[in-house]
């Protein structure tokens, strides 16, 4: 059977050429750790994270490699950072957008005494920045905010809010594991002081692979979460406060950060302007074909302007669940069912509790697919087997 | 020129076979993301990362696959418990020898209230079993220590200590970065609550891989450090208080996951106690060597008895960092010289702040690599090129 992968939201499928040849390289030809042994393999694999941290920076327009910290995932991006730097009396304001990678590690600082202030984005996903000025209070520490809904596709206004955040002296944490790789990012244009991205998503490299980009004021300010061996100031048990050392302990993972740099190198020589609007043209085609199904399907915006390639669809009186599952076992389309870890998001869109059917695409994705899925789409509703809902 | 690498105890290398094919099949033909999408592909993916759960509770005669929780490193295993555990007015016992991810995350601890007793171990390395009972206090909460010093090889006698954590209801922590693999582990055997592994030492994985193991009695009392989606719960904005989601937020390393599990079909086919056979005869060898050059450069005991397969050398009044990089340029042989990110092993051991040069043999170094070490090594303090101590 054919096989779609749909989900490139969750993870994106395939990866750039060669990620996993090189992480096969240095697993079988390298091999060695970094910041340790003063050998030369060592300093040579140490060229190629640096290297990363580089290409990490052109990615964003960024101008200080030492301060790309690479982490495991975005989610631990972001509790490094939330957790690292607010503290009981603070307040911090988000949008109703988030994902429960800025949401649960708020929940936590909840009960120690941070104030969450959520701005109710509009039912098609979108923040309006004036809520956001209009919610500011003297103990504001943060501003929190995903670039793109993971739920909708909608893009978030962050330039305005960014420029908000300046004004009022507010640190501006972004999240942006929906938009590295498919949005044209300036971290000075955001404003942003600590931007967060994922490296298995838009940037096309392997899971295991993340980190944040921070700018050198904020350095100070925020406690590191993991602290350990660093390879440096090893007469001294308490962290190194340089960068990125502060905020990098143990063993990273090389071979990731490998497969990462190829994917960046590839990323580099396309363009992230070119990537998205093939991915819009996706977008556009599947909309088109699930307007011509019933437009009711559609959560959020039905148009191309200030989105993602990712569309959720509700098929109202039928089981979400069972229709993804059909999706996959007759036509070998893999889509993602349900809530998105972004529970406020989807009571923004009216898609609580049961959720949607989340369709991604992604670089490698084709018209093909589209064609295929939307009348795979078609026929699957169309099977009076699928049950109705219970709920 | 031939390469030697000597340098195992920072990260083994070569690495189990197939290791690196597994995390290319992995990204080249799999690719899903887990407990997200409902698709097949996903949940054969779930299938194998289970798969490896199970394989860490054999290794460790642990029988909850569910309280096998991945990491990123076993630097984020021990301070997601230590920090996850720890509060103002406890008390917790340490060995001198514990290494930097031990101490770093506790020197923070300190300074909100946490206190640490820490027990000198002789100068050869080993610790006094009854030192660790003296310093028992009321308000101790946590013994946490390692298993075997990663400057010397010295094996600390913790089933004696674990038998004082159970009499005296105190939770014990044991940290197996220089033993998972080489030594034969029981976790109940240990008394040991928490076991922290890292996956790309002695395990032979890769690196980006480790864990912990946690008896279900303690999960209530340690808070997730890390919180984020889990793919579970997914119309809750806290984090879901079951196992593993408790503590695996986000996206896990998937491709190391499935190069761990190949590395551990690896060892369950060898056995540990081959493994340990081989790298103390190779150990032996190297001893033998020395002590006929000039036995005053072993650091701790030159003994095989209670020791892994890393020795530490200091050559008196040469200075270390340049016999290490005359090896490495002269003989292509790789070491690491200086402090080992634990200074108070270096104090105890009386090589604070020169620290030592340390050569760590992995199982896949031959007794050719040994040989030729020595006669490397003779060669190169003979060279009279060689700076003398400045400090």
């Amino acid at each position: 059977m054919r096989k779609v992968y749909l989900d490139n939201s969750a993870t994106s499928f395939p990866k750039a050429p060669n990620v996993g040849e090189s992480m096969l390289n240095y697993i079988n030809n390298i091999g060695c750790n970094i910041n340790r042994g003063a050998y030369y393999d060592a300093l040579d694999a140490e060229n190629t994270i640096f290297e990363t941290r580089e290409l990490i920076c052109d990615l964003f327009k960024f101008d200080k490699p030492e301060n790309v910290i690479f982490t495991p995932s975005i989610t631990y991006s972001l509790n490094m950072t939330i957790k690292g730097l607010l503290k009981p009396g603070d307040n911090v304001i988000v949008s109703s957008m988030e994902h429960n990678a800025v949401m649960r590690p708020l929940a936590s600082l909840k009960g120690l005494g941070v104030s969450i202030s959520q701005i109710k984005c509009s039912n098609l996903g979108f923040l309006n920045p004036n809520d956001v000025e209009a919610s500011i209070r003297p103990n504001t520490k943060a501003i929190i905010m995903t670039q793109a809904s993971n739920v909708c596709g909608s893009i978030l206004s962050l330039e305005k809010v960014g420029q908000l955040a300046k004004k009022h002296n507010i640190i501006f944490i972004v999240d942006c594991a929906q938009t590295a790789g498919f949005l044209d990012i300036d971290i000075n244009k955001l404003n942003a002081d600590i931007l967060c991205f994922t490296g298995h998503k838009c940037l096309l490299g392997p899971q295991g692979t993340g980190g944040f980009l921070i700018k050198d004021n904020i350095v100070p300010m925020i406690n590191p979460l993991i602290e350990g061996g660093t390879g440096s100031l090893s007469e001294y048990e308490i962290q190194p406060n340089y960068m990125p050392d502060k905020f990098e302990s143990g063993t990273l993972n090389l071979p990731g950060i490998f497969g990462l740099n190829t994917a960046l190198h590839y990323l580099n020589s396309i363009g992230t302007n070119t990537i998205k609007e093939k991915e819009l043209y996706l977008t556009k085609k599947f909309i088109e074909g699930i307007k011509n199904m019933n437009s009711s399907f559609i959560i959020g915006s039905d148009l191309l302007e200030n989105r993602t390639s990712v569309v959720s669809l509700d098929f109202k009186d039928l089981d979400n669940s069972i229709v993804a599952h059909h999706l996959n076992k007759y036509y070998g389309i893999s889509t993602r069912s349900g809530l998105h870890c972004a529970p406020s998001a989807h009571k923004t869109l009216n898609t609580f509790p049961h959720g949607t059917v989340r369709f991604s695409f992604g670089h490698f994705n084709t018209v093909s697919d589209v064609n295929y899925t939307i009348d795979a789409l078609n026929k699957v509703i169309k099977n009076n087997n699928l049950k109705e809902r219970t709920y």
